[in-house]
């Protein structure tokens, strides 16, 4: 249950902007949805909590109150270990400089893993290792998107037994299809989670062949995610901002418009009449200057103007942003008439890329599943 | 002055990464630059400090303690006036529901200053100055970029009217050449700057003609204030990224890549070799997804790479950015080596557009124009 239109216009109207706007009703739809998909594949749901970046979204979306979690940053880690989240996987190759920071944790009783796809890390982590050790996993390459080595690359074996012999742990390998993000239909989306799937298991099989554990075979990706129709040999999934969505994920089918749980507030600030300008106090500050729906089939420039209740315009959209002064304008070509929006109009505007949104604000203005005023969330922030 | 580059070197090695370097000495060259070709045009000079965001930039950029400065948000105007500065800007239209901060500033000894483009703001302006009025500058729209009214408008008289008829005052008129980032040689920043300056000046003739006051003439923008050749009737003259500098401005021929005073730090976390990719820990997270130089004859992608002392290697940049990963490579078609940059080597990477990439950051780790050890400089952020 979402909160009532009427309500929601009537609160923002007193309020400052822009604001991160956050509709927990749909947030807690989309949670539901992806556990929903997973639980029936037999795997572990592992929530990435770089899009959130809150204590308050890991209690509404992690399965149990210790995790587990996945982060981008150890920042994400010691934030989420303070609130009390100890099962957590660092998803980004291990820089041999942080490793001090990982060792305290894992001695305050974080159960902290890391992620590394070279020789000369994995003996960063073996040397870190001497009085405690880390459990790493192997990152794996599914569709060349960035990092990893390629799923049967004899590196695989080659690093595995530098972990054990160095006395650290090998957990498992990790695989990403980050492509998927450039998928343009729904066979395309099953065959990017096969391709995560299969790249996952093929590494595992390497590992064990050589005699080497593997207890842990992680993937994921929102879009993955959501279109695995088959998992086996996978033990958990990863994915991030399936708990908002965007007008990315909306762009790939992943999601409908009327899922994103996230939008900006903003004023009407002026006009330019002549060239169908409106004028509003949200630019790429508040926005980011993400324009991941520009290679899309329907590009929505900066983002989608909705109403203060948050209902789109039709094709209104946000189509230029300066650092605090956003220009919003029909979609070029569609005929769309302009609404009247007088100075002083609150608008809502859906985020083309959550994470790079959220990132702009240091809370959530909360609009509660159960109705009732806003409520604040702090989000954290920093490495 | 500027640190040696072995001392930096030096003290990165220990730190964490990323961080957003401030090389003190490059800052005070550039601040001197714009202060010693504005001082001969007879102009008081405005800092934005929408780019800094910092009262330690600040003590180091305005010309008194007390100001002037511009700002683009209230949150600016109140950190700002907290640490002393009185006499303030805030040049992005005014919102109504912003008026009782702006009078709670006012009321507490803050000069501040509005500025709006329409009937509507200033009829909202005018019911907030029944006690006590606000000073209000009309925006002038000189080149098209974004607000304000046409420098020959006949509402531009009407709304002086209204104002001063009101109770309100009056303060002038202002114009910003946003469309000067577009300027592809000298003669184009030149005439980018006459424009700026007439159109502020007929906008102040129409007042002054209609017995209207006019006490304030402001124009201005890093391009155009470096390179106004005549100011006459112009009174004061704003700009931001002048004070460190980026690659869309080092594109445009405003400064040299040298004179860039930030940096990001990074570390390196990984390779592809097949496919010539370092892998680093700064992404859009810390860079920001700013691709400003896109359209400028050289495409400068996320950023240049340079070393840790700061040098740039030739050709190397950062050529796609995910959210704490960023991809460095040398540019398509150069022909340019890819140097060795084993997992943990430190770099830094000049930042496309320097407001976007400080916005990530909330403290600057300053390499002092004295040398000796880093010091870290806080941020504010927020509306």
């Amino acid at each position: 249950m979402s909160s009532k239109p009427s309500s929601v216009v009537d609160a923002l109207a007193t309020r400052q902007t822009p604001e991160l706007i956050l509709d927990e009703g749909r947030m807690l739809r989309n949670v539901d949805r992806l556990r929903a998909h997973l639980e029936p594949l037999g795997v572990t749901l592992r929530p990435h909590m770089k899009t959130a970046k809150s204590i308050e979204v890991a209690r509404r979306v992690l399965t149990g109150g210790a995790g587990p979690a996945t982060v981008s940053t150890l920042k994400e880690a010691e934030e989420l270990f303070a609130a009390g989240v100890t099962d957590i996987l660092y998803a980004v190759g291990i820089a041999p400089h942080r490793l001090p920071r990982v060792q305290a944790l894992r001695a305050a009783g974080c159960d902290l893993s890391v992620v590394l796809d070279s020789l000369e890390q994995a003996e960063a982590v073996v040397a870190a290792s001497a009085n405690a050790p880390i459990p790493a996993l192997l990152e794996i390459d599914c569709d060349g998107h960035r990092s990893g080595l390629k799923p049967r690359d004899p590196a695989i074996v080659e690093i595995g037994h530098a972990l054990v012999r160095g006395g650290a742990h090998l957990r498992g390998v990790l695989t990403h299809a980050g492509e998927s993000y450039t998928a343009r239909s729904e066979s395309e989306l099953v065959a990017f989670a096969e391709l995560e799937r299969s790249a996952a298991v093929d590494a595992a099989g390497l590992l064990r062949q050589a005699g080497l554990p593997c207890p842990t075979v992680s993937v994921g990706s929102t879009p993955t995610a959501h279109y695995a129709r088959n998992l086996d040999g996978v033990t958990e999934v990863r994915a991030g901002v399936y708990v908002f969505f965007d007008l990315v994920m909306a762009g790939i089918g992943v999601c409908q418009i009327e899922d994103i749980a996230l939008s900006v507030s903003t004023t009407v600030i002026g006009h330019q009449p002549d060239k169908g300008w409106v004028i509003v106090d949200a630019g790429w500050m508040a926005l980011s200057s993400d324009r991941g729906t520009a290679s899309q089939a329907v590009n929505q420039f900066g983002g989608v103007v909705c109403d203060a209740a948050g209902k789109p315009y039709p094709d209104l959209l946000l189509i230029q942003a300066n650092q605090e002064h956003g220009i919003v304008a029909v979609r070029p070509g569609s005929g769309a008439r302009l609404p009247p929006l007088p100075v002083g109009t609150v608008l809502r505007i859906l985020p083309v890329h959550a994470c790079a949104t959220a990132a702009q604000f240091d809370a959530y203005a909360v609009l509660p599943a159960t109705g009732g005023p806003l409520q604040s969330w702090p989000r954290f922030r920093g490495w």
